[in-house]
């Protein structure tokens, strides 16, 4: 069930039969020659658009820009400040408990935003811990690669040059859901580093990629991830739904 | 051209032949009984992506959450709070130009958004006059129903019960996209007034429509909307962008 | 009655008669070549000041600065960045909400105020929305110039260069409170066109004015702008306070 | 020479001559029985434009509302918070240094302000520190009362009941500009004591004034304070602007 | 070397050698009946300030406060919102490499501050990225208990009851440099779940240990904990620094 | 009593005796050429370390980052925002308040820090004072150099060169403690004037030291002003804290 094409008595209905709801949470960002810049939020989103085909799963619109400040050096990258996103955050999830929602549950395509997302939920539990007022909800931030079995199934597809940046597992998913972009590029294989600033990223990681070879990458590939990590995160958001 | 769906070096190229990029801005907000919680931001989509095939327009993921505090009496609705929805765009605004866009058009669906993103614009110049720095960029914000000739068609389909939210022209215009949602109500036409508070609103409004009777959208007229706003928005973006 | 030249103890007793207060909110900026650098606070001022006269209205102090960025050009000029300017009047509202007023009513003098004075009252409301608490008092923005006759009478008085900023109608306001300042310039209707930042404001628009002809002016049509304004003003402001 | 009463092209000519400019700051703030609810910019305020008929000082519109917390168990206060008052500093400081201000002297009237003022400059200077830019302008914040001799002619004037808040001597200066309220207290001595909230500093000090015996006061007493302290302000500031 | 017991030309002739700079960094909160409130920066301090007896570290005062919302239900704690030490670490940060710090290694004791440490990294490099300025320091944030070796031995001496908070070998370190502190608890091993806000912390962790048995803690153990930890920090460290 | 040295159950123990608590505050600043970076909120630990050996005084760890932006031209200062510092101190009162605690006692070391302390303060208040919630409790700031006695004492063992910063006087209570640092440097007596930016105060005092001669300085000396501070500090601490 999509929220935004769904009307607010839905809504109330569907709020008699659970209090959860998930937000697909990621970023628009560079993901090399052959990823699309909407990697981090299309994936979530359509793990979680086929999760529900199998379950009651309350999805909202995608949260499609996040914190990408080191992929600025690449065109089309769009990035919130962290001092911004918390706020951000924090406004969605005070709108969705207000309306009774008692389990938010963030599937994050993007590790980047893992140290904002949680320091928001921090942020918003403060608020209440300083005011000495209980809190009847929980918020949960899980990032879709680390549903059971989807990195080993990953590592399988790609036994070399999964990478860890335009990773030649979400390039798949994407390619399941919006297809193919032939682009050439060397070395094969990404290299690898640490992650600090817009210039120092572009300069070590020319085309974007980190450690990856996403020319690997098929839509069949790319269906099986969606495939299972659906399955999986029917059962990790039943597990916290309750 | 879609941003998501492309790759930074597609964007890029995009940047030689273009500065110019199209942002669909909506709210994610009740629209009564029978309209969608993403009417306001599904709307531009809609039409904007349907101006993309007549034209080379850039157009980015949309921006669904916006600034709905009246409405958070409403389930389903997510809103920023104004504050946080400037420094938003201030974000999205200074990751574009950063990459070269010079012309940086809002499309706008929610009435509720047209002060803060007027403040956010203010925001982003003053730091640039306080600093006594050049800008090389315009920004703009249009609402899709203020494009030549909608507002005189919205009129022409619903002479009674066009209304001023959940307006039967938007309901039309979800309708062409994703549907008919059945909904019963009463009275026909709603009421209109003010808007204060989220609990006033809903006082006034219980159901959440303002003046509006949107049984009458049908997703012909909306077709006939997005068509007219398609071709307008065509020639009101190649006014801008040039 | 003028807050500021009243005690607390008359503002206590005068609160058990009526719970509406108006705000002169305008600016500090260029007013072309013979307008004053107050124009957008002294106009209000004059207009409110002439009103109370007529009717019981109390007048707060006035707000002298407001968003005016894009006059930074133009010596003289102060402005608040909207983001702090929401915080200033949610402070202000704040402060008379507590005392019980109920009705806040601001006589703008400003156009660029518009978007940042609506996106502050947002700020406000949304407090008590996100909270669900109920608010008791209403808060309205109004131009001087749109008060009732006062736009058609700048009209009728300067059919051709009334312009839209540093017009011949505000500078025949303040002539009338602050006598006239004699100054050359050309051409004698000022180009008209977009705002952006200061630099580009002040390349558009060399001496400041925008499309008008301010030599027209006189205290005498200042003195019936002024009049007019307070009688409309009375009629708006009893029809908000009740 | 007042900024608000000039035009643009007359403080580019003085630009010319000095660097320097006045700000009455004060606050909206009860001041006991028979004190004036401006009090605290009017006195700064008379005392500005009076000094300003001896020497070329320019003066700005007043800064009408400071930091007065503890005073909004009174009706009438209004009160910025302290962080909301340094953006607002902050940003008065930046328009004036950006036309070419050296020096910005702000005569205070409120002693509530000054740890606020004093943060502001310090966040101002900080911004230079921290980018290690040099600063080419010097602000200075002075209290009225504690120009040269002032003090002691409050006391000689005022040897018993010159109290801290809702001082006769400042009572006295508005009575000059402004006339006479009559009101009754008991005691004729306010009680005196420390500073807190607002709830706590009405239940200490009943009507408002702390320490002070205000119907001592007379507007002659008012008109010798402001002469005075305008003889004494020309004084400081032109050392100060130089 | 102790910044704070140096002298600035001592940290300037220091600059001439390294560029490096190590930041103990933890938390004033509860830890268990027998933990000290100060162990999450007292055990990043002891092992700092043992590495430096062996190497050339330049280490600050402590941050002593940091992010510890869900321990405000048990007296003594002192937390900071994650927005607030996010403009801590910013302004720490912007003042070291102001000198000319470029390697700045946060040595941390606080599980709780991971995410908003790792958050305000992404603030800092955020402000150089949006501005296309190039930075030329690298920050890194280490646990104290991810030093090489360092789990391995507290499950060595705490094969069952090691835990997640009130650990029994921070308890061991803080031991080592100041003492045993005696408390009856029960259970001998304390709870273990998830981290929301205070009022439900303290509902799940009664005596405030999470998963922990610390009373196996010995000043013994604590110091073979700081000689690994500070003897892998100064190869850590030394790493970092080049 | 160190609160960092306690659990939390002795910090429960302890609210049922005394409600009162002291937070020893300075600053990281260079505090000339041989004076420790340290020593502002050293000189109040030491004090305050001494005080409580005499009487019942809980302490915190030391705030030890306060505002110095105007040392940052000097190798090994860091400095808070006072915006920053604002936040940080309401998040410290905000956590202790909960616990209880009524009288919160700053002893600073650091006259930068005086304005911001009291803006903060100012801020605490407000929040409380905006809601017309009660207050239970009291702040108070107090300079360690002005509780009774120290200022006549330094004037005493200094009667030239004390100085305003990088004093004699803190330089010994520094060395009572840490031990002197040797260095050379001329003048004898340094310059004094006014504050303002980094650069500005690095040029007019290029050692760091204001008006001070600190070679004078004497852990002997040192010693009697922590004896005779920490006596005074007792008192004054008892009267706030009853």
């Amino acid at each position: 069930m999509l929220l935004h094409i769904s009307t607010w008595q839905e809504i109330d209905a569907f709020l008699k039969t659970s209090k959860a709801v998930l937000i697909p949470i990621g970023s628009t960002e560079q993901h090399g020659p052959n990823g699309l810049l909407g990697t981090d939020f299309l994936c979530p989103e359509l793990i979680a658009h086929e999760a529900q085909k199998h379950a009651e799963i309350l999805i909202t619109p995608p949260f499609v820009v996040g914190m990408a400040q080191h992929h600025l050096g690449f065109a089309g990258t769009i990035s919130l400040r962290p001092s911004t996103m918390i706020q951000v955050i924090v406004d969605w999830v005070n709108s969705l408990t207000k309306h009774g929602f008692e389990r938010i549950y963030f599937l994050n395509g993007h590790g980047g935003n893992v140290a904002t997302i949680n320091a928001a939920f921090s942020e918003i539990y403060a608020s209440a811990s300083f005011a000495s007022r209980p809190v009847n909800f929980a918020l949960k931030q899980r990032n879709w690669w680390e549903l059971p079995g989807v990195q080993s199934l990953s590592e399988q597809q790609f036994p070399v040059g999964l990478g860890s940046h335009a990773t030649a597992a979400e390039v798949a998913v994407t390619q399941a859901g919006y297809g193919v972009k032939q682009a050439a590029y060397e070395p094969k294989i990404a290299p690898t580093g640490p992650i600090y600033d817009a210039i120092d990223f572009r300069r070590r990681y020319p085309d974007g990629r980190m450690g990856s070879d996403p020319a690997q990458a098929t839509p069949e590939k790319g269906r099986a991830l969606i495939e299972l990590a659906a399955a999986e995160l029917v059962k990790d958001f039943a597990a916290f739904a309750r």
